[in-house]
């Protein structure tokens, strides 16, 4: 199967959960939004999957994966699917439903700490936010991330498979999701992910296991790997990273 | 299969999508968070199942349901797995998939909701974040709630099983989580939502549909459906409601 992953060209954002799959599951796949778009790709294409109402069932937003017939949206909707397929999740069924709960726990991570930037808005600048982004932020940093964090790192310690894996005794599309969350916020908030990581050893010696991957090392050293930015879910304002 | 939920007492919340599906599907089973105490129920049970570390998969937060043996997490994923056996779900895969990427899709929406009145933090009361929920709900109301409800309105449109379901011809818990999410915004912004079905004429058609079939009136006139009010995910603060 040769997959094809609609998702916006110039950041890592959601569609980033996706690709860090499809590559370490050596799944075939066109990354439609970074061809040319004289190749049929770049924004026009993502934009074109958005518009094409008369389908029937249009997503709502990217990432959009195409897998033969099939059109999937929502990140954790798409890791289920690929999941299996890709032999990066549980074989029994109890596995898999566990695997995507932990799945939607990280969603739910990933939205706050997007909002730490935008508590207000997504149609206005983080500028015109601040003072608000200020507050949430400082929230987020004493309350909710060594919620979250606690919350995994617990996961880890309780696996009877062992602490390197969420789940069972080997890598899940979960694993990978989380190394790119934990990522995400050593991007956004250096200072304190640095406190946080020596207090939770174990997601700390995940985020190391998962990089030093062959595959994921060759995809994180590639032209494939797009820098995180300012225009993405986990954005580097010292501002918000505390004092 | 007698199935178990476990959701906070005091309030509908993201539980109430999950009773919406066991009434409707004629689930048998036992609200647990809702048991007296002295019956093993009440907030110390639902507690006691985010403690339960021991047993290596505790979930973050509820709803949670137990189907024998499995524990289950995650509102949508606790839909994706009871839809096909309450009936409540498309037969093909496509259209599991399709459903439970609308059910991802009303699970962002209704973030964004409880966002409007707790924009800064959860740890917080609504007064000491006034003022950034009264810019945040301003944002929801021009921009965020028309996009939404015009996605859902296309997404009935065009569903070639007719525009009084979201897929196919029957229904699905993705109508009923749709129904759930317009009761509770026409609730907290009954000005707005006024104006908005209005617009949107299929997703009043379906709020009105769903309300009058006989299980989802009966459980709307029980005693089991709890009164909307201001510790949920909806509640009614006129000021946010616009002028």
């Amino acid at each position: 199967m040769r997959y094809e992953l609609y998702y916006w060209p110039h950041i890592q954002g959601r569609g980033e959960f996706i690709r860090l799959a499809l590559e370490e599951g050596a799944g075939e796949y066109v990354d439609v939004g970074r061809l040319p778009e004289s190749e049929g790709g770049g924004r026009p294409a993502v934009a074109r999957m958005l518009e094409n109402a008369a389908a029937g069932r249009t997503p709502f937003a990217p990432p959009i994966l195409k897998a033969g017939k099939l059109l999937l949206s929502q990140t954790a909707n798409i890791l289920h699917y690929l999941g299996p397929r890709l032999k990066l999740a549980p074989k029994d069924e109890a596995g898999r439903l566990w695997a995507h709960g932990l799945q939607l726990t990280l969603t739910d991570l990933v939205v706050e700490a997007h909002d730490t930037h935008h508590p207000i808005a997504k149609s206005l600048y983080y500028e015109d936010q601040k003072p608000e982004a200020l507050r949430r932020a400082a929230d987020f940093r004493a309350l909710r991330l060594p919620k979250f964090l606690g919350y995994f790192e617990r996961v880890l310690a309780a696996n009877p498979g062992g602490d390197r894996h969420l789940i069972g005794k080997s890598l899940t599309y979960v694993d990978l999701s989380l190394f790119q969350v934990l990522c995400g916020l050593g991007y956004a908030f250096p200072r304190t992910m640095d406190t946080m990581l020596r207090m939770h050893p174990r997601l700390a010696a995940l985020q190391r296991g998962v990089e030093k991957r062959p595959r994921i090392a060759a995809y994180l050293a590639s032209s494939r790997r797009i820098p995180f930015n300012e225009r993405g879910i986990f954005r580097h304002y010292p501002e918000l990273d505390g004092a």
